[in-house]
């Protein structure tokens, strides 16, 4: 099936919009961009974790397509923690498959900085375990904390290494647009920064953002009238682990994005070898390595000499969050794996702009939902139909 | 496709049990019901309304696909208001069609006795707009009341007429184990009963209840290894209607109910007809009469008629809440749908006990989003293989 179409809002700190306003934002983006106007929509579905907590609404899915005059279209929200989005496109694509419908709208968005960040935190650590792990004052920043320690203690990786994803992804957030943050900075100043869960710095955790991202999904056949640049989905796939972290026998092997990126390979008939260009949930700086480790892209441990030989950079063999990643696009919760889709979208469409990665032909995302204990992961193919 | 196993917990005011114990408990019974022990779930789906206000948790998929020992099968919880649990099965339903799922489970739950009732209208009513009708101070309730005013204008029902649906739902929960309410009421106490929003009195309205109720969904050749009495799911439709209700051009006519019901049949190839038994969502009596009519089971303004006549009562030709529908089985949000699942299928499998409707053949269930502008119908069939 095919992506006919996407669209995003500016990521950052937008007082003025509502959730609603920032998913209608995006979805409008998506459906012009598709020139699908006129086209009556199936399906949307809305990838969102906590309009209830955080907007004191329920059913946004409800009335986003009473908004963009979609009705009389299926409308669901999907909730998967901070891989919401990713569950949408994977339900959208489980419902194209299916047949039932042919043309859909997927949709991820949050609305976050209106609260406090002890509000904003106390509702992403809604997700931990709230009896094994909320209850005791465990968040989200400590968790990476801990797998930043142990991968440090395995493989000795240092402060100054671990930031460099920070460096690199600010400097491909400065090319994007749409990025809550479009400045370099140094490792000097990243250093310095405040620490935040020891040894994890203010530059190793991404920032609470607000933002929606779109696209359009339809299914092949279909989509040849509407586009001469479509974009597959070769595949989708999802996997979840023990939601107590202390339970799991190696808390640095992250098993769901394991099984996740294995089983969307072995869909999509690629390896890891096939793909050009990719976007990790670095929503704190030591989760890209691992997740790059963990999907297969480099052995255990190498990471670092990755990042120092300039291989994921921009202009490498395998870049990396050229988006600028969570850490300087940010990281609006739900929308984030939809901006990930429509950020290999672009690439694969050579319309990224001055950030453009020169001919990727596949391409990979990774939305990691919990702390790593529901994962979802996506290929997107140029020319591979599925 | 077919269903291979359900079970619920009882609905009605748990003080000791957890949402996530209820969804547990409610996934344990469809499972042991399934013979499912052993087997391997590719996916679960949690139908789940607010999670978030009500109970202070997010990602509850992922918590509870941990809880029930089915790592690592893909988890999502499916919102659409008081209708998740019929987007649940939904989704389930399109999964399943896809052929990346084989085995699912569907577990819809809700916890929200718990809470002051003015905590929980206020979640409740945030799923009207925002801006045309919340900050206006509109309830569920009140849109009702309006509802059953504009029906009683134009075809003279009176109240008694109306608070028949009460009765008779009541009468049929006598006989549910699972019912929030077990016992039966007089029309003289219904009339006499506190008026809620004008004219709706309280045994017009559903009380707030805790349940959960799930159901494993299998493609319909493994099915045939696990049971002799699978349960088909036939058809599966969703709509939706204008958000803001005093848009509509005729609030009286529920289009989401009309087109959901339409979509369903249409994909089923049958007929309302066809119908043995069916399960409406009667939030509030009025909603029984509506939704009766525009699924094209009765004619406009003649459901008074057919309650008088015991049409629709567990021994009529078309048995309608033999479960005691809301009113008297209750109302966990997310747990409806679901529910409503569970009692067609215990009735096209001959479980259904003292209650039991004589040899159905095709069942029909009706969920409820927002005041009608997000509604599932489902059609369930002993026979037809879909």
């Amino acid at each position: 099936m095919a992506i006919i179409g996407v669209g995003m809002t500016k990521f950052g700190r937008l007082q003025d919009r509502s959730l609603l306003d920032l998913l209608a934002d995006a979805s409008w983006s998506a459906i012009k961009d598709a020139h699908a106007e006129d086209t009556n929509f199936d399906s949307i579905y809305v990838g969102n974790m906590s309009s209830g907590k955080l907007n004191n609404q329920s059913a946004v899915a409800s009335a986003l397509v009473d908004r963009l005059n979609l009705i009389p279209a299926s409308a669901d929200r999907i909730e998967n923690g901070p891989a919401s989005g990713g569950s949408a496109i994977a339900v959208g694509y489980k419902t194209i498959k299916s047949g039932l419908s042919k043309v859909i709208l997927i949709v991820g968005g949050e609305k976050m900085t209106h609260v406090s960040s002890a509000t904003s935190t106390e509702v992403v650590s809604s997700m931990t375990h709230p009896l094994a792990e909320k209850i005791h004052g465990v968040t989200l920043p400590s968790f990476a904390a801990m797998l930043a320690r142990l991968y440090s203690q395995k493989y000795g990786l240092t402060d100054s290494q671990r930031l460099q994803v920070a460096i690199k992804n600010h400097s491909n957030g400065l090319l994007n647009p749409y990025a809550h943050f479009q400045k370099e900075i140094s490792l000097e100043k990243a250093l310095s920064s405040p620490i935040i869960a020891d040894p994890l710095r203010l530059y190793d955790c991404c920032p609470r953002s607000d933002g929606a991202a779109a696209l359009i999904l339809m299914n092949a056949e279909l989509a040849e009238s509407y586009t001469n640049t479509p974009v597959y989905i070769s595949g989708s796939g999802q996997a979840t682990d023990l939601h107590i972290v202390h339970e799991r026998p190696d808390p640095l092997k992250l098993n769901a994005v394991k099984i996740a990126a294995e089983k969307t390979f072995l869909q999509a008939n690629l390896t890891p070898k096939d793909v050009d260009i990719i976007e990790l949930h670095d929503a704190f700086s030591i989760l890209e390595f691992v997740q790059a480790e963990q999907c297969g892209f480099f052995e255990d441990g190498t990471y670092a000499k990755a990042l120092e030989e300039g291989i994921v950079a921009r202009n490498g063999e395998l870049p990396v969050n050229v988006s600028g990643g969570l850490k300087a696009r940010g990281h609006p919760l739900g929308a984030t794996g939809v901006a990930q889709a429509c950020e290999i979208v672009w690439h694969l469409q050579n319309k990224a702009g001055p950030r453009q990665v020169k001919d990727p032909k596949v391409g990979f995302t990774c939305n990691f939902g919990g702390f790593g204990n529901n994962v979802v992961t996506h290929l997107f193919s140029k020319d591979v139909k599925n």
